[in-house]
């Protein structure tokens, strides 16, 4: 029989790598042996990979409750109450909103479940979902898992990748159900700035649109620079699901923690599929979450060295020859217009075989993204560990920008 | 604005309970609520659940993990290696099957995100999925969840709920697309026979439709009765995909690791979209679940003590007045038929009032499980502690039963 003649259109072209001759960085095993070989990952956004990185208190928290035993057991569907509560009163301090953990908050296995999780109830056949271009791939292929279609928007670096809302207002059709941003952007590390934020929330509200917002990447704001979450602005509070995580934030990726928070209407609908969508969150980690979100001198120094980070990636690979990059603004990444030395992909690969480093290539973040890289620069726990590797790219960029004839 | 008349009408009536005067049993904070007030809850399909039952080599592997750091991390979004080759070998073991866990297995966060799963890529608009009645709750609601039609397919307690084929056979139309099994039976502990299950492989092939197999109970079948994996008969294999699960065979359900194994042309796409359905499964989790698998004594009195337990609930249960119940077959489950005393509904309150035990009303398991509780026998660590509350529940049966004048 012809299995892929009984899937739907969503699903069916969708490969993991088993019948192709490809190296995928993230998914399968291509990742695993290049670091067996000896290769270096910083392709995921995980801080620190791969080195040690639990707090002490999250360690302490840990291995208590696995003492106890009670970790065997379901936490609630819609997360234990202990971790709801301490991720309102987070939401409550970063926002000024009232969250009411049993109303307002829902606990997801990591946020990229959450992320599908927070479209289902409104994204079905022909329902078509703006997306922001360049920004995290799941964006692009999350609505067309549903049913829906994706409409990719431009933002354009000279505009430092805020948003141009013409671009919104010329793709609106009687289609458009929903905004889907992640804001900060990964990856361009952008922190859209009150003017972006406000032009787009009175876009959705004068057409009746929904957003998601993925802020996974909003604990590490640096600079200075305001963060204004849309749910916060007038008449958006309503009608915006905002999907979060201690992946980025706290460092704690493998934990697989991430939440959901939004209205008690929306709540309601997300309660009431969480057993069939989520099954639930890891009681262990949520645990160890608890533990996390309350050592905000573990966030405060995770702070000043992920700051720290970006400044020492940006001083060694923004005088790489044939490279463009601006500090970032946020998070955990740098973004690097390499277009003068080739394609996203050659130049990735050519990384990969002389600095022996796994790199994303710009264009599963859209098609703004030719010509660029995304770079983890976050990986590995010491800044020296980290430098050395930033010089390793750049000793390749150098080179491969002399092949090219670029001084 | 009204936000749920942007829901699509497979999320638009969920509810969480958040506008309802109702106390939920699976979601939300009800039945947190009814133990903080010393009620005892038996309605989670969780072994030993409240008490301690992680095992001694578990807590160990943990231990080392959690000091090492690196559960910090992602691990592979379609699993981690070893914990795939563990799982490999588990199922070789159990089946016959070859199984490469480079290509037929992907472990998923809990069996719930696993079922949902499996069915994606085949569900869409109007396609119709068979699901034998009664069976667990989520084979109802999640074909709806993907736009797609449930159609219930009734068993008979008189067959002992085997398959009765003709009722499949009426129920056949052109959108029919799956069937959705679970195996063995979840409530009725029911574990298909050999003639069952080649009726119903039979009419599966013959009418080329796909298998989706839950066999989260599949780990303790009793009595020697014989255990028959639907994928391991003639043509069913590439049209299968079995859901697993360390939640109840090993009794590790807060961990939340899945597992489905397929063929590599089905794993391929579910390999594909990994990232963004699933994200992946807790790494600590991961870790533990590697030396939870490979714990064979573990496995052998955890079989062991639900075995015994199943028994001293069908000693004392089954001799309630107004009770008819079967020993159970499989798992951790009892399923009462309490017709002669009421309602589900109502005797699962009388239950709650008068023994202060939550239990399942039969009616979320389908229409054929109205005049049905379903218990969690396998409850508490020790028989003794179990025991007690099975007194309990028969106490307030026996009272029931003089109050309806049953003898």
């Amino acid at each position: 029989m012809d299995i892929k003649a009984k899937m739907n259109g969503r699903f069916r072209d969708l490969q993991g790598g088993l019948f192709l001759e490809v190296t995928k960085a993230d998914v399968g095993e291509g990742a695993g042996n290049f670091m067996k070989a000896g290769g270096d990952i910083m392709a995921w956004a995980d801080p620190f990979f791969p080195d040690p990185a639990i707090p002490e208190s999250v360690k302490k928290a840990m291995h208590e409750a696995i003492d106890g035993g009670f970790p065997a057991h379901y936490g609630m569907p819609i997360g234990i109450y202990e971790l709801r509560e301490a991720l309102a009163e987070h939401i409550s301090e970063r926002t000024g909103l009232s969250i009411d953990p049993s109303r307002n908050v829902i606990v997801t296995p990591g946020s990229d479940s959450g992320l599908l999780y927070a479209m289902m109830p409104f994204i079905s056949e022909g329902d078509e979902v703006m997306v922001p271009d360049p920004s995290y791939p799941s964006n692009f292929l999350n609505p067309k898992l549903l049913g829906g279609k994706t409409v990719p928007v431009p933002l354009y670096p000279e505009d430092n990748y805020q948003v141009r809302i013409e671009e919104f207002e010329k793709r609106l059709t009687p289609r458009t159900k929903m905004v889907l941003l992640t804001h900060p952007n990964n990856p361009t590390t952008t922190v859209y700035r009150r003017e972006s934020i406000e032009a787009l929330c009175r876009f959705i509200i004068d057409n009746d649109l929904v957003l998601v917002c993925d802020q996974a990447f909003e604990d590490h704001i640096y600079d200075g620079i305001e963060f204004v979450a849309p749910c916060t602005l007038p008449g958006m509070w309503e009608r915006t699901l905002t999907v979060c995580s201690i992946s980025k934030g706290i460092g704690l990726s493998g934990f697989r923690i991430g939440y959901i928070y939004a209205c008690d209407k929306i709540m309601d609908v997300l309660y009431g599929g969480a057993v069939n969508v989520l099954g639930a969150a890891c009681t262990l980690s949520s645990l160890g979450a608890i533990a996390a979100i309350k050592d905000k001198e573990h966030m405060r120094s995770n702070y000043e060295r992920l700051e720290r980070r970006r400044r020492l990636a940006y001083d060694i690979l923004s005088t790489a020859p044939g490279v463009e990059m601006k500090m970032s603004e946020s998070g955990i990444l740098s973004w690097l217009n390499i277009s003068r030395l080739g394609t996203s992909a050659e130049v990735a690969d050519y990384i990969m075989e002389h600095a022996k480093i796994m790199v994303n290539q710009g264009t599963p973040y859209g098609a703004q993204g030719e010509g660029w890289l995304r770079i983890v620069t976050a990986c590995f726990a010491s800044d020296e560990d980290a430098v050395v590797r930033f010089e390793r790219i750049k000793v390749a960029l150098t080179r491969l920008a002399k092949e090219k004839g670029i001084a």
